[in-house]
């Protein structure tokens, strides 16, 4: 039996006491997530547990490097069940890490597997596992209806294929997918398949020969997206460049699409008009931004260029652009363009700065205008969410907070939601019980469930 | 009732016995405030609850801008009432926010009202405050009184009238009101006020057409400000400039005071060459400078046109400028001009570099003669504060440490005093009872007295 | 009697365990360490308890600096006494810091001393302790035997003697004395004592007349080293320069051989090629690269003019060079030539960013190929520890974790590790009573002994 017990991350009586009668029983809205629409749509039964739990997750995979793991049992071309049994093995002793609690509790949510993993144990729990697939019908569908989601937002691309979502809706799911709307592969102008990203927003609108162009042909997919339901757009930044002129950008994107190579300082223009442009078309639109900040990609050429993006190579960025941030907010909101905005931070070295900036935006039109997000990617565990719940409740307003989002690529990943709520019934449950906050059960027991659910349906105006 | 307790913030029985045996008896010396002189001359009985405890603090605004309240309820033309009962609603769910605590402190302390602050209890707190403030005088000399406050340090321009502390000293109050002196208006070449400023120092000294009478100036203001008491001097820097020539200085001043704009670089070599300028002369005076480094300030530009400085737009800085410090420090000790010196930093990222750099620049003039100062503004608060006490007793020297101060505009706000004697006696109670420190109470209560009164009253030459 | 118990630093119960029945009993490996080798041949009887334990050591100094001790009794002419009794004086509040843990245990491990440090005790120590010392034969052999250490790793420049490692060998020792290549000397260009330093490697080698001789040279005596035992490697860097070409190297190199001194840019990029080419090098032999990041050094020109280097006056740096550090460890990834290695990094605000980073060049040649090293310096603390086991264990894989080293130039520093161990017992016991990790404490146990001995023997290769 693993160590996971009833009351796990609950650290005092108060915790459960908001957990058991507040937040358990709120759906989840998982407000930002990778997910495949098309995988929700093919709705196919998982064929193992290697399938579903290791065969797409550069989280885990990352895990078993840092344990000296051979590439071979991970992306490489072990058997399957070798592999399975090289994570249990680098599990073993990864005491502290998110993954050695998200790994259990998804056993236990979703098989009902109580066994610890751990080497000694990896068959037996392949065993287990496997044969529970085999007799349950475990498919997408099952997995987040049983999570009892009742909105998940995707990240699309502005020339994805917005049918897929019709069709989901005809499936007569228990829960909603709408897509989020994300520009990115039009703005990152020094990617190689940048020309090929053009042509396939091309193939959905008209022919893009300058910013002109380019302007109207996002703005036409984004109406699209918003027939769809879209009510977020997303966008990914290592830093904000700084806000150029649009005859700057003209000038990198005609260099680019007619071949040429721009220089960093003509991509960074680029990147710092189309910030400010998507912004101001968000705000139009009424669309709630999020922007992640910080992350450094793909540092590792050798294994990019075997594997692609996306496979556990990235690291938290160093590089600062708070000063750059205040500008673009300050412009926007000068221009009277500044959308609801969720500004997501990867390094907790920055946590203070971005969110008492946050306080220099607000205004009465929204609780909460401007976001800080949860914590998120390598700060999504326990140190970083006790240290965003620290941070923002000292220096944002608590009450305000729109709440937890699971930001992945797997199925298996809606107990994170839980995880949080643990965490933040334990955070408030430790505050009443030292006599630091009210002890009016219902007032906070009301709080824990806007935090958990209501106040993202709020904010993303699905009330 | 609320939440507060006797014992609020004491978490063990040895921080019981320290605060109570040693710290909640110490007088107060509040050694930077911006309490206005005038205000505490004029001594004017305060109206209403909403008077005294909403009309000027730019925290409260911004506490009630994060959770979506409208500007009309805050800053604009809504009845106070209505504005009081916004901010109690505002407060209500703004759970491990400094705010959340001072608010209720100030009430209990200054008031005696003991109800919750919420929306519900708005309009009772309402009736019985000003109740009280209608039947006792509740006057700042009052206010002040009652906190056993024996010294203050207001925060005054070059230019001030020095006058009024005279004034004030023939009132006959218990304690004594000093001015701390501040050239920043002198030193802030970009400010489109730069050329008032100097006139209105013009008019206390003689026409200044360069370096040389502007050095000539500040210092002769500077020796009035010693005839009133003045013992510490305040400079505010978002980061600090590399210590420029004076020639450049003087190039900057003339262009400035010729009518024309410096550049940012050379507004950063006249802001360079003038810190060290008012270091170098504040040692000459045995002047302990405080360096008060990290605010990007007035960061929207709507409300700064619509409501001016210090009214909650400002936020902390990414700017880093150790290595500047650095040069600066190691210039004036070079020159055997350093003066006693506390370094306040706004950006927790940086306490470790700071500290560290402390120990470098440390003689036996002093016990402690380069301060870390106290957790400061955005990290005025519990988090703060123990991570302060955390950092600076592992890399400095907590015995030898100066210890509070308000940095506030609000009469109100003396009880943060004893909130962080709290939290000073809660983690020394706490190394005690885990046996990481001697369990020689009468030599831990003594150090507790000392951070809470007697460092600073020794560091600042008032015994 | 000081306050120092049985259960000094072990919070928990099952810490208790953890630390009498796995960790307790291991044996020390001090992988990093400033001991002198002759010093260590030598085995000179130490004189009293000054010499041993104030004589040469700035970090108690520094903490004498820093509550404002005159240096005449720090470094000055003062009897040593005296210097003994202002250190007790210091140290009497300095709570929280390490310095006052160490003092206290290491009174208590190696003379068998618990009257608590303070000013009042001081006479009473000095006599206990000096009587002690002339009664038993206290020397550099006997304080590393009695602490049961197997291997020590000192710091030794390109041009020390390696003949003074073949005498200890000699002397039948219990443990091991290895060097580690430091080529630093050789690399900072900039060095007011550059030529000399050439010049001292050309005595062992060859004249060095650019680029090629030096790395010849340079490999000519890692070659003698490695016949001496050497495993590893150790470069400092206040920051990481950019890879730079072979010939941007060549060009400075020669200017600085002919007399010039190469501009700022010319010296980075010579240090960027040679830690290229070093980590190159060692890659080659299999020697492991310890990279020590972000230290500001000799602050203070008045004091390191008078005092030398490591006298106290460094700091933690604010520099940031993750960037370029990523593209080193690509570049050398892409080369097949990345070393294992070991980051340092001394600014906690970097952990985070560093530990990422580490997780995108590993593979399966060893158990944490590119291992974050453990908290340094000035981080070598309660709380640098902590928050080194918290970030380490989130971001990277604890079970991993090579460990501690002393990183002093005390022959009184053993201790240190096992404060470390009792900080990571209480680590794991702590999330182990929590529910938060297995119940098994024989699996535990068994991490505890790795990370505590048996991990650094296997990535140094020494088993």
């Amino acid at each position: 039996m693993s160590y996971l017990k009833e009351n796990f991350m609950l650290t005092n009586k108060t915790a459960e006491k908001l957990y058991y009668g507040y937040a358990k029983n709120m759906p989840v809205f998982d407000w930002h997530c990778h997910l495949s629409e098309k995988q929700i749509l093919e709705n196919r039964r998982f064929e193992n547990i290697f399938d579903i739990w290791l065969s797409g997750d550069h989280y885990k995979w990352r895990l078993m490097r840092n344990c000296g793991t051979d590439e071979e049992l991970i992306t490489g071309g072990a058997p399957v069940k070798e592999k399975f049994r090289a994570y249990c093995r680098a599990l073993e002793t990864a005491f502290g890490n998110p993954l050695y609690h998200w790994s259990q509790v998804e056993l236990k949510e979703f098989f009902g597997c109580e066994t610890e993993i751990n080497a000694a144990n990896a068959d037996k729990i392949w065993d287990y596992c496997n044969d529970y697939i085999e007799k349950n019908d475990v498919t997408p569908q099952k997995l987040i209806e049983s999570s009892r989601v009742t909105h998940l937002f995707t990240t699309n691309e502005v020339f994805d294929d917005l049918s897929v979502f019709k069709k989901i809706e005809q499936k007569g799911y228990k829960f909603k997918v709408i897509p989020a709307f994300r520009a990115d592969k039009i703005m990152n102008i020094e990617a190689a398949s940048y020309r090929e990203n053009i042509s396939a927003l091309e193939k959905l609108t008209f022919e893009i020969s300058g910013m002109d162009k380019l302007e109207k042909a996002v703005e036409a997919r984004l109406k699209e997206f918003i027939k769809a339901g879209t009510r977020a757009a997303d966008i990914a930044l290592e830093k904000v460049c700084p806000v150029a002129g649009r005859n700057q950008a003209e000038a990198a994107l005609k260099k680019r699409l007619s071949g040429g190579r721009p220089t960093l300082r003509e991509t960074e223009a680029f990147k710092g008009y189309m910030t400010y442009f998507l912004m101001r078309l968000y705000a139009k639109y009424g669309i709630v931004t999020e922007l992640h900040i910080g992350a450094m990609r793909n540092n590792n050429k050798v294994m990019f260029e075997r594997l692609g993006a996306d496979t556990g190579y990235d690291s938290i960025s160093a590089e600062n652009s708070t000063a750059e941030l205040k500008d673009l907010l300050d412009i926007l909101n000068t221009e009277n363009a500044l959308p609801k905005t969720v500004l997501f931070n990867l390094n907790p070295k920055m946590n203070t700065e971005m969110i008492t900036l946050t306080g220099c935006f607000q205004d009465g039109s929204a609780r909460g205008k401007v976001q800080y997000g949860p914590a998120w990617w390598f700060l999504d565990n326990k140190e970083g969410m006790y240290k965003h719940l620290k941070d923002l409740s000292a220096m944002g307003h608590l009450g305000a907070f729109v709440g937890m989002l699971t930001d992945s690529r797997s199925f298996l990943s809606y107990p994170r939601h839980h995880y949080f709520r643990r965490i933040l019934c334990s955070f408030l449950g430790s505050l009443m019980e030292d006599g630091e906050m009210t002890s009016d059960i219902e007032l906070v027991g009301k709080t824990v469930e806007d935090i958990s659910y209501n106040n993202a349906v709020e904010y993303f105006g699905l009330n």
